[in-house]
């Protein structure tokens, strides 16, 4: 029997289909392969094909747009949303109008064109993080800008138009309508219960353990009751912080690890899919910080998005989200199936 | 310069990216091909292999499942819910839950494998036209459900399994969250001004003229002031109606033809796109007649859906709608690109 399932966050519906319910091998997806590494403008010694860099974290000593980086944020090319503008709103009877005004920065992971996130020995993962939190508190400071949004699009069937493993940080004058209904709904909690409505969601599902994949110090990881997608995954801060920007340097290395482990996981259960993660912050001047949650949103991208789900917000997931918890759960962890030799292999 | 706008009816913000912008025929897509004709459950003679028939439009004298339909309409054989359940919610901590209960059901459009319904006569998609109705009117009778979604994918990309055209309805317990925006945001202008804000928005869009493709009698085909696609076009109808359901016996033929002749357009203009539509319609038990007004949306697939997009609800959309509604006026009509041969090819 299928079963209608009501995320109490986002307040959307979806349908567990668990009669369609399948291994997840059985998910035939695009095989996400490297490719363009000759012409690629994030490779090592292309850095003049970029715009130029506006952070790095690089061998002393070498300077900006030559080699030598092990992160490096660039703008991108051809950004979504500029730099210039104003963000006076224009009504013009119905119709809301303003500037495409924003940043759209790329985040280059790694020098080597083939070495995606769940490949990376988890310090690199930890200066990834790092090169995220530089950029959203930088771009905190330009007052135009209401959010910034962090994510990284694996696989041309996710959307990544370049191979090489990159994220995108764009920043909005404007909180987008997802979050906007996050953050009601948790306001509209706090104001009922008291409390946080994701730490209260933790603390069950913490009791309940069915839908935990891993935790560690300071992070879970856990399929959420109502996953619109199969293997979708959050990641969540164990103790209360509606702010992504906020992560204390002690929380690096142990928010790289779940992310890590999380990804690779993923990897190793469904064979490199194709996914989108994005990282849900409270917005820039928001002041719900006592309602808020800060969390990852991985999306693996394993089923079509067909008609039905655009014309209604309502998703069909084909996997029951306690079996894909169990079957994350019992994956070989990375310390398992990584060995010296693969890390060394990895590492180039 | 980049734009953001706002939709005021869904509350979506949208980036068109104007520096982005391409013709038509920039966007490569998957060709939609048809395939698998010889063992499709869909073709007439194969009607044994699908669930019994519902509905069907056929020769005086032939016997339901037999050959001699030219509509027809059957369970899906592997439906995303159920008929049998109860609507009863239970609520475990945050989590509520229901069983999967509705209808899924297919409209196969026609006998013929490779004649999808921009390609049809037009007398022969108000035949279309008249199960869809048939079937929307009827699952309303049954008190469970809340709401009826009509749909088409058009192409794999869209998310269509089975190439043989055909449409689906969905029946569901409750109402989508995307239609619940829509109709709170009507509700909400009809309130504060005394009007339905779709015949607002209409009355506007007449007027100004830049984004209308096409209207006859009674419809109106237009590009959306916030499209999220390059593309998109909705079809309403003039008058205000809230309900698909209440579509007169003599609207049945403007409504294909507006509907035929913008798939039509869409099909000449951008080569055999995917795409899906939705036909949004006043939810069954809804008493919010004067505030709402049923629509068709079609959205083609051009476009890669990424992890900003799911990310925020907010969609980057590289062709500037005005733009859009030109080039769709501009396109060849149904009348001078199908002449008597091509139609009766069309036919066979």
């Amino acid at each position: 029997m299928p079963e209608l399932r009501k995320d109490p966050i986002s307040r959307r519906w979806v349908i567990i289909a668990t009669d369609r319910a399948a291994r997840p091998t059985d998910f035939k997806h695009e095989a996400v392969e490297a490719s363009d590494s000759d012409r690629c403008p994030f490779c090592e010694g292309r850095e003049a094909q970029t715009p130029p860099e506006i952070f790095a974290i690089r061998a002393p000593g070498t300077a900006p747009n030559t080699p030598g980086w092990t992160v490096r944020v660039v703008s991108n090319k051809f950004p979504a949303l500029r730099i210039e503008g104003s963000t006076e709103r224009t009504k013009v009877g119905l119709f809301t109008r303003m500037d495409g005004v924003g940043a759209h920065e790329v985040i280059i992971e790694t020098t080597d064109h083939h070495q995606h996130l769940a490949l990376q020995p988890v310090e690199h993962v930890a200066d990834v993080i790092r090169a995220y939190l530089q950029r959203y508190r930088d771009l905190r400071g330009d007052a135009r800008f209401a959010y910034g949004l962090l994510f990284r699009n694996h696989g041309r069937t996710a959307g990544a138009s370049l191979s090489h493993p990159h994220s995108q940080l764009i920043a909005l004058p404007v909180v987008p309508q997802r979050v906007a209904i996050e953050l009601e709904a948790a306001e509209h909690h706090l104001g009922l219960q008291g409390t946080c409505i994701f730490c209260r969601m933790l603390e069950d599902e913490r009791k309940a353990g069915a839908r935990i994949v891993l935790e560690n110090e300071a992070f879970v990881a856990l399929e959420p009751y109502a996953s619109r997608f199969p293997f979708e995954t959050w990641i969540l801060p164990k103790v209360h912080e509606a702010d992504f920007g906020a992560l204390r340097s002690d929380q690096e290395l142990p928010f790289a690890g779940i992310l890590h482990e999380t990804l690779h996981r993923l990897h190793v259960s469904l064979d490199n899919p194709p996914y989108n993660f994005v990282i849900h912050s409270l917005p820039y001047r928001s002041e719900a910080k006592p309602a808020y949650h800060w969390h990852v949103e991985v999306m693996p991208r394993l089923t079509q998005v067909a008609g039905f789900e655009w014309g209604t917000g309502f998703y069909i997931n084909p996997v029951v989200p306690e079996e894909a918890a169990r079957y994350l759960r019992e994956a070989a962890p990375v310390a398992a199936s990584v060995g010296p030799g693969d890390r060394r292999q990895a590492a180039r």
